[in-house]
């Protein structure tokens, strides 16, 4: 099954997205729901982020690959960091390029979206929690995060979390499932989530014995080699193998 | 005015705070609002964290003598970090030790409530975003922070963001206020707001520049010298002079 989320008069809704249409669903995901007889056709409505989480949490260095390209070790254990809410944007909403950096990456990521709240859950019932997964782009300003030292500025700007275009609960990433970047059309990256060094279980499993994770929040996995600078103009394509394809507009900020 | 944050059966709801009673407010604090009639005295209510943050903020280094005390250098910018919504935890509550850490500290800090939504805002309009100041404890796992480099972790668990124990309207971080820390009544912490290395206009300024800051949100400015660990049993204070006193137990967790 395809959640995702529509924008309706009465304010955001979820939908079950079908080859050709999406059909509402009530009341929400993260309980029992029923799917309605009130649909659309695909092509007549617009996917929301599939979610606003509460919080973003994050996982630097956790393909071996990435790591070696930007100079860096494998953490021993998970390297947590957070995105703000506020960063989070749909698939088609444009990636707005800040005045302050010079040199802002693409990062093609599974994401995990927690279905059901997890407080200190040990790995192997950590996919109870789990509703389903997207496509992510960990946006980065790169000359920002070796500035900071801290990520959070870096890659905390408005636009840098891209996330859709749904959330697909019936994909494995523990069976190794595709991670790939275009940007206009040319590959730029390709791995695949059987290179994580730490995987699902484990990351749902550590983040939940510091801070609960509650329904909707997001967990980025992680991004394999290849990652590089996007400018005014490109568009930006994160593909996860079984979810789908993520799509954004990048753009230069107006000041 | 001392705006708080009540249980009602209908759910949480805002009052203000006067001297022996609180008073419903409606609709909320981050309006136009009007103070009803409906009162209640302070001894038979139960203060909850003033606000549930989108986000919170927070700086590293922003007093000297903190920076030195660490062996840290005063950064040149804001060292932004963040803590997630489920850290915070309000007045009375209690600060639950992690089994991961063995060394937790308390960081007395001002915390700036935003009021209004602020994008990309000049120092000298920053006040007009701001709604009030609140104390609040920015308790850290000192050893995880050394140890994991990204400090979301040990700045990120569970209680680890008091709050509280109101959001005073009316106090100016400008004129210097005393920021002190007492543990089990005996003073550890003792600064003020004149010594903050960037002041709120600035970090308001610093922090929408890259992150949209939503009503509610919270920053929280950086903690003087005098950090120091937190054992179950004690009690801990914040103390913002004119603003209030924030006091939480601190317990071990149950495993």
């Amino acid at each position: 099954m395809r959640i995702g989320r529509v924008a309706r008069p009465s304010g955001p809704a979820y939908v079950v997205v079908r080859d050709d249409h999406a059909a509402l669903i009530e009341p929400h995901p993260f309980t029992d729901f029923a799917v309605t007889d009130r649909v659309a056709p695909l092509d007549e409505i617009r996917l929301l982020a599939p979610v606003i989480p509460s919080k973003v949490l994050c996982v630097g260095r956790n393909y071996a690959d990435h790591a070696a390209e930007l100079g860096g070790e494998v953490p021993p254990e998970p390297l947590i960091f957070m995105k703000p809410s506020t960063a989070v944007v749909g698939p088609d909403e444009p990636i707005r390029l800040p005045t302050l950096s010079d040199e802002v990456h693409h990062e093609a990521e599974l994401a995990a979206v927690i279905g059901r709240l997890a407080r200190d859950v040990d790995p192997d019932e950590a996919l109870g929690h789990v509703l389903g997964y997207a496509c992510a782009n960990d946006v980065t300003a790169r000359d920002l995060q070796r500035r900071d030292g801290q990520w959070t500025r870096a890659k905390g700007f408005d636009s840098f979390c891209p996330l859709g275009p749904w959330i697909d609960t019936r994909v494995d990433p523990g069976q190794g499932l595709a991670v790939r970047c275009r940007v206009n059309g040319e590959a730029r990256q390709d791995g695949n989530t059987a290179d994580l060094i730490f995987g699902v279980t484990t990351l749902v499993s550590h983040c939940s014995r510091f801070a609960t994770l509650l329904p909707g929040d997001v967990l980025l996995t992680g991004t394999p080699a290849g990652v590089g600078s996007l400018v005014h103009g490109d568009v930006v394509e994160v593909e996860v193998a079984g979810v789908g394809v993520l799509r954004n507009p990048v753009v230069a900020a107006e000041r």
